[in-house]
């Protein structure tokens, strides 16, 4: 009979969700409060030791995510569940990990990543509305509802996005859209995307670009054209970070049971 | 042919919305930042004359409102469209007008109301969620949807709710409640009731003691026996102000066009 190791190692994964205005994004930095310094500071209070969260994309500053995926490995005598309830119960208000489980080997947050899916939220009231504002962008004029879904239809499929966003150094700028859909549901206009992976700013400058064709500053066509151009300086500027929100990272089936 | 008054006398209304998360409650107070104080501040602003503004009802720190409704007097030599883009111009992010419009005479925020219309939402997720709560109360354990809805049923009339709030100077503590009901929708519950008028802390109190019995610390028949005790000491503690919005203030039809 061997004495059981007091603290045993574990490498976890976690779904991590947060209220994005507050943060400088998701990744630490020398200066300011994000997602990754917030957890990782969570995690040496409960386990006295500095512990490195790895994430499955930085998020910009402002933008929320209700389906961010991180794995991390630590030493822990108790039960997982325990490890989880006490994190929550340490994490800032607006940030929380709804699930957290035992990873398998080799797992990793971004690279065994399949797919990402983003949503833009934008209210068309009249107003400004302080009770969506904090998760909603707000355009006030009408737009085209038709030309922006028409906008978003070509952008599926396989395409070089270098016009509406920057790669990580390393990587070229094609990436596959699978599904890109603008909704909505009395004043609120919805954008859901989902590709395998994203550039830098790419759902903002796209969205941009698409609200300037559903408010006429540009022509029906410009996004087919602009993306053909793989010239940023056609592409509008970014829609603001408070409409985005990280949905889910999408893995293999039978990866994260 | 008279020379126009160059700052015409208006008797205005307005709907008031605001996130009440950093407000001290609607009504001015000695210390604290008020939705009161701000659009007084405001219309202090754009007509360069301290006015005064009359609301439909106190909500409490913390509550927010869809649907607070005011009245003010003040003077404005251009339209009253410029005044109200004015005012949602120079409000702060979190407290808007989404209409405005002259006021017949004799028009009372309060008084000329017939009913008001209030929600509560509950997030019963097993962990907290930081997207959902700053507009809903978490209650993380499961909860009789049965016996909630039962004990909200027997509110509905006209009684003495003494035991769920306190009555405004000078008023007794009775109230007619025309609807109460509970509904849900994935894991939100949400608590929908209309009276003619409520208690100071009316809608948390029923809230939290019919939360004490979905949760089964009192019994399915506790709200009825607190009813009709008229004792505020048998009432379970005021549900947390985050999860409650003033919706709607009902005026006679005609009133306000």
């Amino acid at each position: 009979v061997t004495a059981p190791d007091p603290d045993r190692p574990h490498f976890l994964w976690a779904q991590v969700e947060y209220d994005g205005t507050d943060f400088q994004g998701f990744q630490i930095q020398a200066q300011g409060r994000t997602v990754q310094g917030e957890i990782e500071r969570a995690l040496q209070k409960l386990t006295q030791v500095p512990t490195r969260v790895v994430g499955a994309g930085r998020t910009d500053s402002g933008v929320h995510a209700r389906g961010q995926m991180i794995a991390f490995r630590v030493r822990w005598r108790h039960r997982v569940a325990d490890l989880h309830r006490g994190l929550n119960a340490v994490l800032p208000a607006d940030l929380s990990l709804p699930k957290m489980a035992e990873a398998p080997a080799g797992f990793h947050p971004r690279f065994s990543a399949v797919a990402r899916m983003y949503r833009y939220t934008v209210w068309t009231g009249e107003f400004r509305s302080p009770l969506v504002a904090r998760y909603a962008h707000h355009e006030a004029t009408t737009v085209n509802r038709a030309a922006m879904q028409q906008a978003a239809q070509c952008v599926i499929g396989t395409h070089d996005f270098a016009a509406f966003g920057r790669a990580p150094q390393g990587e070229n700028t094609h990436r596959q859209v699978m599904r890109a859909d603008w909704s909505h549901q009395g004043q609120f206009l919805t954008f859901d995307i989902e590709a395998n992976a994203f550039l830098y700013r790419m759902v903002r400058s796209l969205v941009g670009t698409m609200l300037w064709v559903g408010t006429g500053r540009l022509p029906p066509g410009a996004v087919e054209h602009i993306l053909a151009s793989a010239d940023r300086s056609l592409a509008a500027p970014p829609a603001p970070a408070c409409g985005l929100c990280l949905m889910q990272v999408i893995y293999p089936e039978g990866v994260l049971q």
